[in-house]
């Protein structure tokens, strides 16, 4: 991390007040990396931007048809979701319907939910949060699914289960690279680790897969276009990543991940993005994201949306404007 | 921000999966800077951390004697408070005490209280947040019991205002540097800029202070004794001023600022200490400010409060240990 480079500013009245620095990488599919900011050999943990990466052996396996899984499904084993009632009640059903107590069949560990109107009811009922309200309760119903496909045992987020082992293997083949080892996330879920090139090297490949393929080419292709087509699935609202997607029209897909990873699957120019800020500020990556989607031309620069992650404003407590993000001029003036 | 030095790691199982760069001065009252990290001549605006010297000229105009503040307001003005009960109840009582209306003087804007038994209470009874929760509402109440004694209108935040104007002759002189401007803070009042030398040097005068000297000795060495004899008013349970002064009983006082701003006050070494992360993550200033205070030997470094700020752990969801903190050794294996 000790060698990234300044991506975004951050102002307020005549100062740059803060500064988020990292590394980026475009990545064509069939060419390789067309832009780079930083160093693209950074070794990362992709943490929850990989989510569509992790949910490729449900599909592969043949999981998801067994069960039915229909794409609303999909794109929320790729989400960090807010807690809202439509994401926990998506969760207690999917679980049910395998046949699970989800409380009891549930690795990932209670979270108070990001959604207000979920926060607020459990908060004025005396209710502590479930794991159901953990933003990664649907990439782990999609690990219970695959387990129970896999006829596996109950602790399917040991490194060692056969879950971990077959989301290892897509991982490796998709990153293209041999993972130098994982850390535990947040949902106690192994996160294997990657180069920045590496992330974008597989974002590129969903972004090319066509549905036309192999058992990868589909998988690949039915998550993107799941994410893509439920934006308020794979986040929620006030979130980037649905704001984006929705922003896009479908044009891309975008995940964010804990410490300030952002990747994007680009369909129509065939290409993955991937970034990391170097020191976990979320904000950075939301600017440094939105703004390389710019200048990929899938995103309109003046779009209210893009806007407001690339320039702010920043607005204080009585609503004044205090200060702007400024992406610096590497990075604001990159077209594709 | 863009000549900052690495100065604290975020790990996770293997991997360094973040990094924190900064500035930070250490400075002796009629010696000079005894420690630097990255640029001390780096221009910041100290944001929160210099509450102390704003509530300067409400000792040394006579207003806090004239309406008999006792020590604990003092400490309420140099507060980023967390809006508990005993935060707002305060303020609350100062200021109809000064025969105002709070919601109608205050020029803060409303906050939700970080407290969780008072966000608790308000989101429980519908209840929308007061400009008293604001963490800032200490200060203000300081602010509008000065422009009483001036006699000066209102709207006290504007920098015109004959209490910003008093703030600014102050801030200049303790840092002993003409600003080069001010940002409009969260809180609506003028944060005017200094270098990080200016902000060490002034902390170090506040160290040196005596409270047997003229009148800037004595208001210096009062806040300085309110803040360290009321850690919990400073800011709050679970907050990183309260928790350290209290682990340092006494022997130095610290005040944290928005974007990750940090300093402290050792009056036993008449020195003063002012840090900034150059991204504005919190976390790494709690861990460089308090490695710093470890390295001047008035914090062991082996203190609960101590380690787990410098180190960790940091703990997931299910209260697995997923990672830690790591100071780089140019500010570990520093001595005074």
């Amino acid at each position: 991390m000790h060698n990234a480079v300044p991506l975004v500013e951050v102002w307020r009245g005549p100062f740059c007040e803060s500064l988020h620095r990292g590394h980026a990488v475009v990545w064509e599919e069939g060419s390789g990396i067309v832009a780079s900011w930083g160093d693209p050999d950074q070794v990362i943990l992709p943490r929850s931007s990989c989510k569509m990466v992790q949910a490729l052996p449900l599909i592969e396996s043949g999981a998801a048809e067994a069960f039915g899984l229909y794409d609303a499904q999909l794109a929320l084993a790729c989400a960090s979701h807010n807690g809202a009632a439509v994401h926990s009640g998506m969760v207690t059903e999917w679980l049910t319907g395998l046949g699970l107590d989800p409380e009891a069949a549930l690795r990932c560990g209670p979270q108070m939910p990001a959604d207000r109107a979920a926060r607020t009811g459990l908060i004025k009922t005396d209710t502590s949060p479930c794991q159901i309200h953990n933003n990664c309760s649907g990439k782990h119903s999609g690990f219970l699914t695959l387990a129970k496909h896999l006829g596996a045992g109950p602790e399917y987020i040991d490194p060692d289960h056969p879950v971990q082992q077959a989301v290892k293997a897509a991982f490796e083949e998709v990153t293209e690279e041999t993972s130098p080892g994982y850390g535990i996330d947040g949902c106690s879920a192994p996160n294997f680790a990657c180069t920045v090139t590496g992330l974008a090297r597989a974002m590129a490949r969903f972004a090319a897969a066509t549905g036309a393929g192999d058992a990868r080419d589909r998988a690949m292709h039915r998550l993107t276009r799941a994410m893509a087509a439920f934006p308020h699935l794979v986040a929620g609202e006030g979130r980037s990543c649905t704001a984006l997607m929705r922003a896009m029209e479908g044009r891309a897909s975008v995940k964010t991940g804990a410490e300030a990873v952002f990747v994007a699957i680009v369909p129509e120019r065939r290409m993955g993005v991937a970034l990391k800020i170097a020191d976990g500020g979320t904000r950075g990556a939301e600017a440094a994201v939105t703004q390389i989607l710019t200048g990929m031309g899938v995103l309109a620069a003046d779009h209210p949306v893009a806007r407001s992650y690339t320039h702010g404003p920043i607005r204080n407590r009585r609503d004044m404007d205090t200060g702007y993000y400024r992406p610096v001029p590497e990075l604001a003036d990159w077209r594709l």
